[in-house]
């Protein structure tokens, strides 16, 4: 009996560890006192911002935002003014603390993805709503509660509701929550929040470059992206750089019939499936474009510990997504670390019930190359060049006459993007380690660690430009729709993300 | 003096050739003398067909040709009806003729293309105009004229005005301008009309078995498809066959992110490059799928002397398609005598200013297989299947369920269609030597000779089925957008086609 008694408090106590950690310090104690009896005010705030239209093409919205941002921010005694820049302006704000001996940076973005209405189910993509259950597991609308508790299981559904409205929200009730705790942070806090972040932040270099010194700090915090899967808190000191490319590959100068031309005019998709298929081992996935590999930066010993105990899902994604085998030895996570060579599209002709019995004109490949710490992207695509020049092929970067054409029995075109380098924080820095020990003192959990984002978001523009080290904190949950309809956030996962961005404003 | 009257004479024999041919016989001088003195009835019977909208899918429309025919038909005496099939019926004619000693079964069809009214330029697809000119090179809309003559030059837009009601109303024509020189016919004459060619003639099989003494006859004559671009008489021995196979190759069991996902889920579009490059020697043009070849009958001497003998219009081809270099070795018309293997469609993902940063779910190539004589359609899917089989693929024909992904590292998906053989009529044998010789003598010219023609037609049931000779006699221009908006007959081939069928109807 006494036993079975104290399994079943084991068992509460690990359900419960999810959301409320259970070896906190008093201050994060604090700060979890003051969301459970604030739920309501909380959400109303982040519900209001949610309201507010955020797509960044409609300047005249994206202005409404950063006033409501100016407002949440002087209402807590933030001094916060807009920056101007080509495009939506930035907020910032800066809060100094007595006694305080390093500066943070936090960042987050207030744009959204654009919407389509007509993909979001029961309720528009700027009027949120609360589910009871996610969407997908048949998750009803229900009121907001206005004395009940949230449910941590509940949904808030709207665009940015995850992605990123709603660490901007936590960042800002960690701070009311230390204050009511009288729990001073560590550190100066400034805030930057961008309204241009989904475009891949155009203007935020000039903006780096324009106001050095206002942004100068000891560490930049990214609250942006989801959480790991396990809801453990996560930390991710770099993120891939991304460029890209684009091949054609051209045939006839028109489409020609393929019973009076086959096997006679050349087959620009045939040609572009060789071309291709010389640039990965099908056996290893290693890409043999020269020199792809030539400036990665190995991992260091802290960083490949981190990652084999971070949370391997490889098994449980396979599973969802229905792969046999990866593409490449190694864990994904490990793999996040080499850079990449990406087929996002093909296009040649018609296929299906459109197809039609042709040579066609030309075939398109549609090509991402994700970047790891120390490779410039334009030197990545010069290889990508050089690689498909040593196949026979001449290449250009406007649409060929067709002189050229008649000229080059191998003919691509190659469009390339400015693209932009990753960024790798050393986790062996003194201040990343102090950012590490923060987390796992304050919350009580010893944080995922990830040398590297899949993702691409161009902080380089801090670790490079600024030249101040840069972590991302994400808090959202894994499954929340980014970048789709139905973007939603899961309730704890604000509650347990207030408490982590608190964490980090304890830094030592 | 003398000389340059010479040479203009000589000039304007050979301005003449194309449309008068210089050493007809006395039976194809007549039909000349005919046509020349008709040539706004013949259009005026031409343009009231083409007004009959013949798109095969509209049966009371088609029951208005076949109508029509049985009419153009009775009141040249050929006792006419229809034969029912399950699709628009064929219209059979019979005229016998006393002390022949042979048979022909003249073939065409009276449907049409399914049209695009939107995409013709200054009338309806079924409201038939003359032009000056050919559109591309600036032709006006012009009034048909009442007594002056034809220009050669001129030309008739309107759905099937090249493809395949002229040659109808041509070979109707031929034989008028024969009775009207008391010439008769050396062979009995049968004439088969078919209503659902551009779907494949799904249902000539069944027609050939069900009427086979009806249809019975020494040579079957298929008017169809577009002249030499000379303009010489041309003949065509054979056609390719056709079978497509349309391959899918899977990725993730939905598009995942290129970031937290690329280098580790297998990405498709590279699979099916890899592939697809398997397939073909990117030297040679040679297609590396074992038993492709090996059916393939040689041509003999004579066919191999015919196609030396042809235009060779290779380099001009180059020129106007933009082509560098031919995929494979030997002249086009050679090489239409082997299979090929065309991949006429690639879609994955998104290209372009919709490309999406993602690993695409799959990967799609359609593909069209031509068949020469004694290749089986089946048998050559079978090899391709195989081939893919080779390279590690488990190949379903059915859309795999998640389990059935999450089973096999290389999943591929093949769907073939039914497609039908090539056919190929000896030029050695007698009834061939005897059309050519007929063709040569009559219309004074020599006949461009074609073992295979490069498109698909499926007159292997006259040829398998029937087991009767089967050659094809175009007669229309080779410019004429057959299949294409704005189709249309250039008038100088509709006179000169009367002549080269009215030839065919004098074989010896």
């Amino acid at each position: 009996m006494r036993l079975r008694l104290l399994l079943c408090w084991i068992c509460a106590f690990v359900l419960l560890a999810n959301d409320c950690a259970f070896a906190q310090s008093r201050a994060v104690r604090a700060v979890g006192s003051y969301w459970r009896s604030h739920e309501s005010e909380i959400v109303d705030e982040l519900v209001e911002f949610l309201k507010l239209p955020n797509v960044a093409a409609d300047i005249p919205s994206m202005r409404r935002n950063a006033e409501a941002l100016l407002e949440m921010m002087a209402g807590r005694g933030i001094e916060a003014r807009l920056l101007e820049t080509a495009g939506p302006p930035y907020v910032f704000g800066e809060l100094r603390v007595p006694a305080a001996t390093r500066t943070i940076l936090f960042y987050a973005h207030y744009d959204g993805q654009p919407v389509d209405p007509s993909r979001w189910v029961g309720h528009d993509p700027f009027t949120p709503v609360l589910r009871d259950a996610p969407l997908e597991a048949g998750g009803r609308i229900i009121d907001f509660p206005t004395h009940e508790k949230y449910d941590p299981d509940w949904r808030l559904y709207a665009r940015s509701a995850a992605d990123d409205k709603s660490p901007i929200v936590a960042m800002l009730v960690a701070l009311d929550a230390l204050r009511a705790g009288s729990v001073d942070p560590t550190a100066n806090l400034k805030f930057l929040f961008e309204g241009d972040e989904e475009a891949g932040s155009p203007n935020l270099g000039a903006l780096v470059r324009e106001h050095r010194e206002l942004l100068m700090a000891d560490l930049v915090v990214a609250a942006d992206g989801p959480r790991d899967p396990s809801g453990r808190p996560t930390l991710y000191f770099g993120a891939r750089g991304i460029v890209s490319a684009e091949v054609t590959v051209y045939g006839p100068l028109r489409p020609l019939h393929s019973g009076h031309y086959g096997n006679w005019a050349p087959n620009p998709a045939m040609r572009l499936a060789q071309l291709l298929a010389t640039m990965k081992d099908p056996e290893t996935g290693r890409i043999r474009v020269d020199g792809f590999y030539d400036d990665v930066v190995p991992l260091t010993d802290f960083e490949v510990q981190a990652i084999a105990e971070a949370p391997n899902d490889d098994l449980e994604q396979m599973q969802t997504f229905a792969i046999a085998a990866p593409e490449s030895d190694g864990s994904r996570l490990l793999l996040l670390n080499q850079p990449s060579l990406n087929v996002r599209g093909l296009r040649s002709g018609w296929v299906g019930s459109e197809a039609r019995t042709i040579v066609p004109d030309r075939a398109i490949a549609s090509i991402d190359l994700r970047l790891v710490k120390a490779i410039d992207p334009g030197e990545q695509v010069r290889r990508l060049i050089a690689h498909i020049e040593r196949q026979g092929y001449h290449v250009v970067t406007d649409e060929p006459d067709p002189d050229t054409c008649r000229r080059y029995p191998r003919l691509a075109r190659v469009v390339t993007s400015d693209g932009y380098p990753a960024f790798r924080t050393s986790m062996d820095l003194p201040v990343s380690r102090a950012l590490i020990a923060a987390v796992e003192t304050h919350t009580g959990q010893s944080p995922v660690k990830l040398p590297t984002l899949g993702g691409s978001v161009p902080l380089y523009q801090f670790t490079d430009v600024l030249r101040v080290p840069t972590v991302g904190i994400p808090i959202v949950n894994h499954d929340n729709n980014q970048h789709s309809p139905n973007e939603n956030l899961r309730m704890g996962h604000l509650w347990s993300g207030i408490e982590i961005l608190a964490s980090a404003m304890l830094i030592r």
